[in-house]
C-alpha cells in the first residue's frame, strides 16, 4: 500500500516513546536490525482508561492474536488499531505482561534494568497520566512459542531486518511503544536493538 | 487432601461474591451443576494494585494456565494462590476478559443483562474500592479451546456435578467469584448455574 509518512521517530534500543495519533492515521513500526520486538499500548485520547486489552481482543476475533486485516480492541471492545500490512513473520503475542524490574530480579539480573513497564509510565507521566497498574502490551515481533503441550519457549524472534507492520488508528488515540529492553533470555534474541516508529497523518 | 470448611457460600447462579482470607487459608469452589465457569479474581488485601495477573502468571509458569501444584501470580510476579488440589477436567482459561453489558450487545442481547464485570465491581465497592478499570479475571472450568490454527472455539465446560478446585492462599487477600451468567453462547453449556465456595480458615 501507498505509505508516505509525515513524521519519523527513532527509538534507540531499550528506550520508549508516546505519541498522538487520530482516526484514519497509519503507524508503520520497523525492526531496524531484527529480532526486535516492541511493546504497543494505546489509549483513546478522550478518556485514557479506554485502551487497547488483549483480553478483549481475544474474543472478538476469536484467534490469539490480531493478523493481517484483524484490529485490536479496546476494553469498551472497540477497534482502536487495525493490520492493514504485515511485512515480518506475523507473530505477535498477547499473552505475557510487559518487563519490570521484578521480572529482571526474577530472571537473575543484579541492579537497575531498563524496562517497557517504566517506558510505558514514562510515557504517561508526559501526558499527566499517574497509574498504580499497568495494561497488557500487545508485543510485536516477539516469539513466545505455545507448544502443542500448552506450556511456553520464549524463542528469539524471526524478523529480518527492515521488517514492519502498518496499522490504521480507529479512533484518538495515543500510542506508546517500547523497543523492548529485554536481555536476559532469548525475547529480544539476545540484543535489543533500534526502531523505527513512522505515521502517515491523514489531515495535516 | 483433608478439607474442613469453616466457612459456607452459595452463590445463586449470575452472582458474585467478596471475602477476606490468609495466608494459609484453603478456598474450595465447586461447580454444583456442572458446566458451570467462575470468574476469579484475588487482590492483596493490604494494597489493591497488586492483584492476580493472567499476563504475569503465563510467563512465571510458563504455561497458559496454572495446573495442580502451580501457582497464580500478582502483577508484582508474586504467588497470591495456588492449586492444590483438582476435581475437574482441569481447563482453566487465562485468555479472555469478563463479560461486560457491551459483550451481550455484542452477542444481540438487548436490555440489561447480569455480568461477571460488573458482579466484581460490586464486590469491590462493598471494600471502597471504586475502580474504572477490570482486571483480566481467571476463568475457573471454562473451556475456551484454543484450536491448532491459533483460533478460539468457545466450548460448553467438560465439569460434572461436584466438580470442584482447591486453592492454598499464599497473602492476605480479598477474593471475588462470579458465577458466569453468561448465557448467549456455549460459555455455561446454556444454562449458568449455582456455585458453592467454601474456605477452611488457618487460623480461626
Amino acid at each position: 500500500m501507498s505509505f508516505t509518512p509525515t513524521d519519523h521517530y527513532c527509538l534507540p534500543a531499550r528506550s520508549g516513546l508516546g505519541f498522538d495519533v487520530a482516526t484514519g492515521d497509519l503507524i508503520r513500526i520497523t525492526d531496524l536490525e531484527g529480532s526486535q520486538p516492541v511493546d504497543f499500548w494505546a489509549f483513546n485520547r478522550e478518556d485514557f482508561y479506554e485502551f487497547l486489552s488483549c483480553e478483549h481482543t481475544k474474543p472478538s476475533i476469536e484467534k490469539l492474536y490480531p493478523r493481517l486485516g484483524d484490529s485490536a480492541y479496546t476494553n469498551q471492545r472497540r477497534a482502536i488499531v487495525t493490520v492493514v500490512e504485515d511485512n515480518s513473520p506475523g507473530q505477535h503475542d498477547m499473552q505475557f505482561a510487559a518487563c519490570d524490574p521484578t521480572r529482571y530480579a526474577e530472571l537473575g539480573f543484579e541492579g537497575e534494568h531498563a524496562s517497557c513497564q517504566d517506558n510505558l509510565h514514562k510515557a504517561l507521566e508526559q501526558v499527566g497520566i499517574h497509574w498504580q497498574f499497568t495494561p497488557q502490551p500487545w508485543n510485536l515481533f516477539t516469539n513466545f512459542f505455545i507448544n502443542p503441550d500448552a506450556t511456553f519457549t520464549v524463542k528469539a524472534p524471526q524478523t529480518q531486518p527492515g521488517d514492519n507492520i502498518i496499522l490504521r488508528v480507529e479512533m484518538i488515540a495515543y500510542i506508546v511503544v517500547s523497543a523492548c529492553p529485554q536481555d536476559q533470555n532469548l525475547t529480544c534474541g539476545g540484543n535489543p536493538s533500534d526502531i523505527r516508529v513512522e505515521v502517515q497523518r491523514a489531515k495535516i
